[in-house]
Formats: structure tokens, C-alpha cells, sequence
């Protein structure tokens, strides 16, 4: 069974996480442990705990245990003390504060929820992702950088403080894999955090795995403003110390009110100036969610309405597998 | 195997259930609802759940499961936004808000701990507790009354507010049960509150179950201020409806600074007056806990440092029941 591992964190680890699942893979997420904003930033913040909130979203995609659990792990309260907290992340923090170490934590919410495969939070370690603009402005926690719509200077520079070193399962998982995806996900706050960490660049440049990067359907406002493709190939570089051996472009289509709402948030559609070379293959397939995206009263923290559809990249990813 | 139900909630049920799982019994506890202090009260009134914490230590009892599960569910945050709340009142909050129904959220509980019988809430309804002191003055809300220390004047009535009905778990089972334990317990804060419950003092007036009331150690001031063990069974025999076939009784010695601690609290051993006659028999033994209780610092909520041992409770009912 081909080992297969998801680099990210955040809501693109989830989709495509959710799609790979149903397929007969040795499945793992490599997961960002840089969240500072909302719920998860509070937590860390307040109790001392790592951030939960990537972590609980890769166990929630990959769980295979009733609705209810799922259900349960992204229920966010409405109310009271615990307004805006988020049940899976309180209980990763309460399993934290309970627990000898971190491996335990994440052993005991994989057997809960019964997850397909494992999830590797990238270091046990704390630290803030940092980036510096050309303007010379540096911005220290994610969650600021984030929400850093209005940002009109580009990021030149990512950096964690203090330096940290990586999980050595993630370093092991990454030595042993045969295919690792990276993304889709934010450029700067879910992706390059993972690549940021002490020999995890090292340990990718020397695996013998196939990289798939999947790029976004669109830009993201303050951190890859007006970004084509090749401008996330190019960053990506930097931190991977090399280019994908593919990368999956959407070239479907995207509902023009969907397009309407992100061009009100000077978002757009990233546009594809790649072309397949002798070391990079680019592949383009329409990979858009098309069902519509219900946005729940309590779900106050996500602004993505548009996501790549699990089936589909699962089914594309397949393809290029084997 | 008989049929062992156990009727209260706090750390009363805890103690005396923590015991009889390990005998061989079908054990199940019916459990007081009207709980509105402390870190169930604010998540009862601001989520507007039912209140989970005399559930939660009725599950933990019961539970088998790994210890560091016994531990999730009786830890309590101490800082920030979930500052006092304990995470199993968060778990149960937040199944009840994804669940259908309450008994699915019981159910859920059960499974996840891997109970030894089942935890009944005597009510699914919503009600406060309210009691009548003899200078006229009524208090609504368990919470309040709880801490109430100060009132000097007796409590006359109690009643809850809505009238509420029962759980039809909780009437088939004292239907069908071979014996009943009443207490350990506060008696208007957690063992009246479950008589109060329409139906069930009826079931328990014609169940063909042995009523096995366990006398507290120390009265409690504003509630059983100066009780002796009649005044005890006199009060449990309003809302019983008769009395109990068994009384235990504890006879063993109280260290003197446990016995000053209380005093500087105006609360002082429960004397007894009670002699064996033809319909109810008292029975007098040790069952003082004399193992240390150390308060963990988070423990805020908890003010009793003296405490039944669940192991001589356990053997002393055992032995009743043969």
C-alpha cells in the first residue's frame, strides 16, 4: 500500500484529506502547529497549549467513527464562557493538560475518532510564524498574518521564533513516504509553517517521494495578493528547496457570484502561467466544489466559500499515483 | 445478577458507586438534574443544557475505561474563558447540542467511558429546586441553597419549579429493581431532589426494591444544621414516603482536625438516635474514608474533605444484600 502523506493545516488539509480517506492508501497529515488566531489562539494563549485547531480538523477529515463524533469534534459553542470555542480544540487542550506528553494526546483522539491513518503534528514544539514585507514591516502570529487583509506590500521573508525542531515522526514519515501533497491551503499560514520547521526542507529535498503541490483556486487578500501561479511556485520554492514534480492546477469553472464575492475581498482566480517542464509537470483539471457551501451561524471564522471538491482531487491524485 | 440502583448525585453517588462496580451487580444510578451552582450552573443557564455535572460523576464512577479518560473527565481549566469549568460538564454540553436526543447523549457518554451499568437522569426536563425555611423564606436554584450556610431557620418544604416528569428509565428501573441505595448525599441538594421528580416517589412507594438509606457523616450547615439521624430520616420520609428498610449508620472515628475543620463551619457529626424496629433496621459500622484527601488545586468547587470509603461502603451493602 503506497504511503501517502498531506502537508498543511487548515480547511485545504480537510478536503483533501476527507477525498483520500476512501482510497486504499497508507494515509498520513503532516500538520502545522502555527495557529494563533481564534479559538485555537485563545487556547494557546490562555492555557498554554499547542495549538489545536489544525491538528483536530486532519483527525476530524480522517475519522472514520460515527457522524455524531465528527459532529461533535466541529461543534463551535454560540454562548457564554465558551462562545467561539470549538469542542474538538478544548478537548485536544483538557486531553493536553491530562496527558504525559504530546504523542499521547494525538494516539488518544486517533483512537476516538477512529481515524484512517495518523496525524503528525510537525513539531511538539512552540513558536509564532513571523514574515517580513518588502515595505520592511515584520508581522509576528499567524493569526495576524492571517487576517492581514489590507496588506498591500508582499512577503519576502517567513521565519518562526524562536527556531524549533521538528517531531521526529513527521521527519521519519517524510523519509518513508512515497507520495507527499503539499496544500491546498493558505501559502503563508498553513503551508510554508510546516516547511519552516528544523530539517523538514532537509528531509524533503533528500525523500525519494513524488511532491504534488495543489495550488489554490484563488489569491488570498494581504498574503499571495495577485499571486499567479508561478508566483506560488516560486515561494514554495524557497522554503521546499525545490519544485514539485507536479503540480495541480484547476482549470474548471467558478460560479460568477462566487468570483463577484471574492472580487469584493480583492480576491481572484489564480491565474495559470505554468507550463510543464522537464522537472515540473503541470497538470490542469477542473477540481471546484460545485455543491453549494452552507455556512452555519456558528462557523463565525471561516470567510472560504469556495473549496476544491474532495472527490474530485482525491480521484485525480489517484491517478497520478500509480 | 440483583438489581442494584443507587438514587442521588455529587460526590455522595461518586463514592458509593466508585465501590459497588466492583462487586457483581447490575448496578445503575438515578441521578438528581436540579444541579445550578458552579461551573453546571453557568453552562446550564448560558447554553441552556440540561446540567451535566451529577451526571458526569455518576459516568466517571461507572467507568472503565483507561485512567487517563477517568482524568479528561474530571479535569477542570484553570484559566481564561473556561476558567473552573470542568471539561467533562464541556463534553456533555457540547454532545447534547449535536445529539437528537438526551438519552443519545447518556448513551454516547456510556460508550465512550465504558461504563459498568447506566446512569439515569431522573428527568429530561428543566426545573430549579426551591425550599421553604420555617421564618417563611423561599430560595429557588440548587446552587443557592447549596451554599446557603449561614440560614439558621429550618427547611420545611421543598418542591421544584416547573413540576417535571420523569424518565420512564428512571421509573422502569426502580420498577424492576432487587435493591435501592439512597445516599450518601446532601439531602435537599442532591437525594430530595430526585424524589421530588413527579412518579418517582410512587415508583418507589411500590417497588418491591429494599431501600438501603445511607446516613451522611457530618450535617451540613443551612440545609441539615444540627440534624440528628432521626431528623434525617424524618425529613427523607416526607418525600420518600416511607422509610427506608436499611439504615447505615457510621460508627467509626472522625480524626479530631477533620472534626475541627468542620466545626469552625458549625457542622458536627450526625448523631444518632436511631434504634432498630420492625420496619426499619439500623445498622452501625466504620465506614469513614481514612485515607488523606488532598483538594488539587483546581478542585475549587469541593468542600468536603471528609468522605465515605467507597471499598467499606461496597462490602457493608454487600453483605445487607445477601
Amino acid at each position: 500500500m503506497k504511503k501517502v502523506t498531506v502537508l498543511g493545516g487548515g480547511t485545504g488539509s480537510f478536503v483533501i484529506l476527507s477525498g483520500l480517506k476512501h482510497h486504499q492508501y497508507d494515509l498520513s497529515a503532516i500538520v502545522t502547529m502555527m495557529d494563533s488566531g481564534g479559538s485555537t489562539g485563545r487556547l494557546r494563549d490562555q492555557l498554554g497549549v499547542l495549538p489545536p485547531g489544525d491538528l483536530r480538523q486532519c483527525l476530524v477529515a480522517l475519522s472514520e467513527a460515527p457522524d455524531l463524533w465528527r459532529k461533535l469534534f466541529l461543534y463551535r459553542f454560540e454562548n457564554g464562557d465558551l462562545d467561539g470555542h470549538n469542542f474538538g480544540n478544548i478537548f485536544l487542550s483538557a486531553l493536553e493538560k491530562v496527558s504525559d506528553n504530546y504523542n499521547e494526546v494525538v494516539k488518544s483522539a486517533e483512537k476516538i475518532l477512529h481515524t484512517k491513518g495518523s496525524v503528525i503534528p510537525v513539531t511538539m514544539e512552540k513558536a509564532h510564524l513571523c514574515v517580513k514585507h518588502e515595505n520592511g514591516t515584520i508581522i509576528k502570529g499567524e493569526g495576524i498574518i492571517d487576517e492581514n487583509y489590507t496588506e498591500q506590500s508582499k512577503i519576502v521573508e517567513a521565519f518562526l521564533e524562536p527556531k524549533i525542531n521538528a517531531n521526529p515522526r513527521a521527519i521519519k514519515r517524510i523519509q518513508n513516504s512515497d507520495v507527499i501533497i503539499i496544500g491546498p491551503g493558505d501559502l503563508y499560514t498553513s503551508i510554508i509553517p510546516v516547511l519552516l520547521v528544523d530539517n523538514i526542507k532537509q528531509a524533503l529535498m533528500s525523500s525519494k517521494a513524488k511532491i504534488i503541490f495543489v495550488m489554490n483556486l484563488m489569491t488570498k487578500s494581504g498574503q499571495t495578493t495577485n499571486y499567479t501561479a508561478q508566483d506560488y511556485i516560486d515561494d514554495l520554492q524557497i522554503y521546499l528547496g525545490r519544485v514539485p514534480d507536479d503540480v495541480l492546477v484547476n482549470n474548471g469553472e467558478i460560479p460568477s457570484d462566487i468570483l463577484q464575492w471574492y472580487k469584493s475581498h480583492h480576491e481572484y482566480v489564480v491565474s495559470n502561467n505554468l507550463k510543464s517542464n522537464y522537472s515540473m509537470n503541470v497538470i490542469l483539471e477542473d477540481v471546484v466544489d460545485k455543491t453549494t457551501v452552507q455556512l452555519s451561524a456558528s462557523d463565525k471564522l471561516s470567510r472560504s466559500i469556495l473549496r476544491h471538491s474532495s472527490d474530485k482531487l482525491a480521484q485525480i491524485i489517484s491517478q497520478i499515483i500509480t
